[in-house]
């Protein structure tokens, strides 16, 4: 729903346990929590040590597990996965844990992040006589493990691993252990917990909170970790490289109360609100943010600036997947769709209105309009986070320049499109300072989408045949 | 979803339109905008100035309209409703507008309130010979209406609304004419604006904001208006009384955007805050509100006592109606449902919890042990409204005294039982002080079910018979 | 399905127990036996002695009860109904049983047939104060038993009985009592049975052999019967008049192993083929019969005639009421919907091709094509019954004189219109020797729609405000 | 539904065209004439020449294809497929045609019958690296075609075709070509047919008289066909060998309208009952057949006994998946599910009832049963078949010798288990005059089934993997 916002979409979210009577019913909280991060699809793949079962489906976790199925997957270990719509390649059969099945095995597969040479990779394979069921490239290591005739899953994983560039936090369930994995920058946010006895994985650590479980520590960035019956086991497939989390993970994906890298994701983003506040003050009434993801930002804004926060926006809570969009001719009357400006709070009233990144612009645009509309006689955009100017190939879904407002115009004129005030952003540096504890212990950002410094030099090679995908 | 976290609920929203081309679809846009009054159903009666076409189902409006059923109401009138659970009486049948046909033509009826002397009124309709279709106390005046020989419809109407007692807002809609009525004391809340040339009825006014409507007044206690293609006609079914608006649609039920007497919600909310901090401050770290109805005593509370306001409680966005809850076993092992604490903000610090109010006290104490779990030192709970201790005859479902923890504690009491460290209420003039502008323009609110004073004298009487239907 | 291809459709099937702890469940086998007779929508009531229960839904008896509903159905009383779908008030609320709810007690009816006065009365009702919710003419019967004020429930229904004309079959349930009705001349078959102890009623006895009952007696016209705890009692609220059973219930609608007036209807049927076969007989080389209605005509024109019977035409089976019906363009190339002749079979014959009526000679026309264009050197049509030429008002859909060929066209232009070698039907005195057993007791057919020779005086001006409805 | 009856099924039915701008909707018309042969799902895989295109699901043809979907299954070229539901590999991931994508062409793949050493060659392809992703032996096809690299695809397939043992008819769709294939003993139907300038290939040619088309030939033994817009080439994988049709095609499966080797079903099964008359002749008052796969067979039997053909058995033409099985409880009170006694027909006679085999006898003994209790006083039982004694490996679901009832018992022990009067089963010569028309043309049956004579010598050796599967 606010991805609808703001079109601007992530890849997924993961979720694991091993060693829980409830495992199915446990995941299903967990991917409530991860719920965010995909709409598209959701799946539960378990296994009792001696089968997999699977069940999943198009639509929110809600849909898919409208009745109770969880007598059908019973067992003490299972992943489960979020998906977000991509376009073109939706159905169900792309809808994750991916499930492969031999006469010597199972595996099951969930993925956030992007392979970026799965073209490449998944024509080598087909040339030797694979045939690929999926469009996803999650099934890519799938056949590549399983073609690698290596005597330990382990040292097939490694070297599977070690064939793809990219983004990537797996988690892989088999009948008597679990895999997990992180890409050797550790792009993608992966933690592991603990919930009893029982281990449990997930992209974001609010999900541990919605079950009970504690923090045990973040999956490391080249790190293959191996959960069974008998413990956890670690090992490496990549050298150590310095980490770069993926910045918009603070600013704008990550639930306000997930902690990444340890740091709590509402205190950066209020932060971000604090640093903007010093960077680009203003003359006003009221402070307001566009729910959800910007409300903590205007929070700090406010409290730095000392003018009041109010909610001069209001999110409908109820518009789902099935909302019937107003024709062109009803929005031209006014009827709005997600969101409306409260009158009686900016009507007459200067008004900075926070927003955690612009993307295309037309979203601004159009809430700017809103507040000028019900009265607002000034409205001054802050934006807590530095302008995006680059694509990504990390497994956001920020597609061309050209569709970027930044990447085509000054401030300025982005203050003109979208019929501001005035705008101004948030600095690369004030982001940094209010995402990064502690910049000696080589734990960075990914910025690469506002300042065009991508942390792995093959991937503008690898680009290419991605887009070719 | 709120409600089922408050367990304090309210009977309906009410929406009609006069004069637009798009008479359905509008509707469906204000609906939206009710629909935190009613999730159990929706539906829409539209006229085309001949007949009277309806579409209503059980769910969400998003539900019940799931694909564009426009094309089947056409027409340039329409009323709609949205219904809250009640017990026992669920089921298509009471879903409103009730639509009623005969051969000189149909009349639909959409209500919000609680007519409490229904069972007395519906006994005698039926030893006159009719037969009733539905369990609504709104079919009642239907066959009021109906039976009723005067000559004219607004004198049928007038008669039959002289006969019922309680607290009412009603839009009914037939093939020629729209009426909105309300109770003598003005118990809930109905506004009039206009959308172009097209009348639009709503009880709230955050629907007039989504469709782009314009606020033109609320419509009086007593008042009877018919609109129609020759404009709008006024009358009145009842001497003028002091109005007594719910307090409760101030603290808890409407939407923070919209606007009763005159007073905006989410203002008056912070106002309630604001008085709270004023009558009972605290030594804290942080502020922090339930979401999502105490979120601006939240920010008032932190303004005024200076206490940072932070995220402390979040909300999980996509538990919908058909969510699986968690076993009692899941439970106690810590799998939350709607709420969850962020422990990045509230470890170790002394959390002020704001709540608009409490009911049974099992959501609070919940609360309470959740923030302390995740590490609050201390948590001192304020309730931006004064003790609830009474029933409410009114249409809200505060059921019996037994069930009302206030009602059978001390403020002490309380606080042993929900755990806190310490408890305190808004006083009856702190709440008044934050919802009457002006006292003076005989516009008073009613506070029954805090104060035990019922605005209409016949009331305790007629909840004999109400109680027993 | 059947219905679809003849264009002639009944009102109803009509089933009820009394006195059965799986009174539901025996109630969802008897409509699954009556289901031919409508296929809209389908309903049970149940009664476990102080309160109706009631399950109903658009679609065939399995859709409707998908899953076992049958816990919520409880008691030891039952009564059920399928309705056909009729033109322009389809939907939910015309679903029988129609259940009525009051302070005092409940009542469901459930009702096959036509009541030809229901405008008129409903009027009258209506102009008194009544509000009646449905367009059924089912309703009307409510209401004027309601209104009734006679001291005994049994005395009103004579009275409201003894205001309605028409023909008709009625279940009524309250609490403590089933009652069922049949029209002063017979009309439509209804028929009691026994179970155990408990009193079953049904449209047609198939519904007793399907759950294990043996027939007891039918009902008589005029009788009214009461059935509760304390066994059956019979009154009459009409004088005795000659019966006049439906012809179309033996050549068209019901099913072959149901008895009538204890003549079974595939014997009945059979003897029309002979009769046909003796009255019409021509040289061919094989016999087919038009499935299902005609088979066994064809039999009997094959055993009388000595032509083999051979499967010349063939039903698909699994053409259900969401099948995709062919575009004109596909129709053309030659795809066939629901027949499909037996090329092996009638390559090179000389066909007589056995239908049971025809209503606008459109399916016989294309079944002729048919079987010409798969080889049949020439297809002579035996129809096994007479003309029909005159439109119905006894709850039978055959609309209008306009419509009926054998109204407008005389045997040969028929012939010459279908495009057949030859046609012939059965004589009027054919069909009744094949259906009547013993012309001494008083148990005639009505033939109306062959003959013009209405039983009842009043119905062609009853049919005046009829035609109005 | 029949097919839950006899307990007794087949694999499935094979549909394509190629060369019709509506494709698919031919398809669809032609998986409805096949809906016999598998009620489980469907599916439809188009060619525009440049991409396939699929639509499939669970449920019959109808379900699957509720709304028109034809519009996203545009191409000129189509296969379909009609499954039935096999033990404990549902799913929809099971059901067919098969479709496999890869960056050089994709392919689908629908098939009817069974690869006997399918288990043995998943074990070998997957050792090589592939992961297969359903439990169907279809799929291996697919992967030997894929891992072979032979420079035409038609080489490819013959290849891969001569590697796998069993009964197939297969075809298969690639973008620009589609390819037909039958075993080489001819075991399964496969016909060709053309639709103007169409090819439509058919496991039977019923399908081609639905949609219009005219029957070419059959598919040889052996044969792999390939179908472009070039035309027609055929080529052999395997030597002429005698072809052994199934015989129960003939007795049970088939459509009485098909034509298999030139012999009419309904033609083959009258004749059947005609040698069951003369082998096996009994004094009786009627014959009566089960229907619906014994009714030809019974009228042969009438024919040549003078014995008078009625309807004693009747079919529930409503119960379809969805249909609520009756208790224990209520089925030893006499509630019947699919056939019911015509008690009119039957009561006081000696019947002769036709049945077209027995396989495990429960339902052959339900029957008489319910013929004994609706009142006849003798029940001949005569089976147009010779008793099943043997498993099938060709992809009929005759499971095990333990549940055939003739494997373990003598015809009289028969008689007495089913409470028959007297029983007699047509020999294997009679069913062989009634099915085969010229003995001279090679052309024979497979009554391995009855007579244990299986007609590849290394099927038994195969079957040993079979059961492993």
């Amino acid at each position: 729903m606010l991805t609808e916002i703001k079109g601007l979409n992530e890849e997924c979210g993961v979720f694991g346990i091993w060693g829980h009577e409830k495992a199915a019913e446990i995941t299903y909280y967990g991917l409530h929590a991860l719920q965010h991060r995909g709409q598209e699809g959701a799946g539960v793949v378990t296994s009792d040590g001696e089968t997999l079962k699977v069940h999943k489906g198009l639509g929110l976790v809600n849909d898919v597990f409208k009745q109770a199925e969880f007598s059908d997957l019973s067992g003490h270990a299972a992943v489960g996965h979020v998906r977000y719509p991509t376009q073109g390649d939706g159905g169900i059969d792309n809808v994750q844990p991916l499930l492969f099945r031999s006469q010597t095995g199972s595996m099951a597969l969930a993925h956030n992040g992007n392979i970026m040479n799965a073209y490449k990779l998944r024509g080598e394979l087909e040339r030797e006589g694979s045939i690929l069921q999926t469009t996803s490239d999650t099934e890519v290591l799938a056949h590549l493990i399983k073609r690698n005739r290596k005597t330990s899953t382990v040292e097939s994983m490694k070297d599977a691993l070690q064939e793809i560039i990219g983004a990537y936090a797996f988690a892989i369930l088999k009948e008597d252990k679990m895999y997990v994995a992180l890409d050797p920058r550790g792009l993608r946010p992966l933690s592991i917990g603990k919930l009893g006895d029982a281990y449990v994985v997930s992209s974001e650590t609010c999900a541990f909170d919605i079950i009970g479980a504690t923090f045990e520590r973040e999956v490391l960035p080249g790190e293959l970790i191996t959960i069974s019956d008998d413990g956890i086991e670690t090992t490496r497939f990549a050298l150590r490289e310095p980490r770069n989390m993926c910045a918009m993970e603070y600013v704008y994906f990550s639930r306000p109360d997930s902690d990444l890298n340890h740091v709590n994701v509402h205190a950066s983003r209020k932060r971000m609100g604090i640093e903007l506040a010093k960077e680009s003050p203003v003359e006003a009434d009221v402070v307001t943010g566009v729910p959800d993801s910007s409300i903590s930002a205007a929070i700090g804004y406010a409290e730095q600036s000392g003018i009041p926060y109010e909610l001069g926006l209001i999110k409908n809570r109820y518009v789902g997947r099935t909302f019937i969009q107003p024709s062109q001719e009803l929005r031209e009357q006014g009827v709005k769709m997600k969101l409306s400006p409260v009158r009686g709070i900016v009507d007459g009233k200067r008004v900075v209105m926070i927003d955690d990144s612009i993307v295309r612009g037309t979203t601004s645009k159009r809430i700017v309009r809103m507040l000028k509309e019900a009265g607002a006689k000034e409205v001054h955009v802050r934006i807590a986070s530095p302008p995006i100017e680059n694509p990504c190939y990390y497994g956001i879904d920020i597609s061309t320049r050209e569709e970027l407002i930044a990447a085509n115009n000054s401030v300025d004129e982005i203050c003109d499109l979208i019929g501001a005030d005035s705008v101004a952003y948030l600095s690369t540096d004030g982001l940094e300072n209010a995402i990064v504890k502690d910049k000696t212990i080589n734990q960075g950002i990914c910025n690469a989408c506002f300042t065009g410094n991508y942390p792995v030099s093959e991937d503008k090679q690898a680009s290419i045949s991605y887009t070719r995908s």
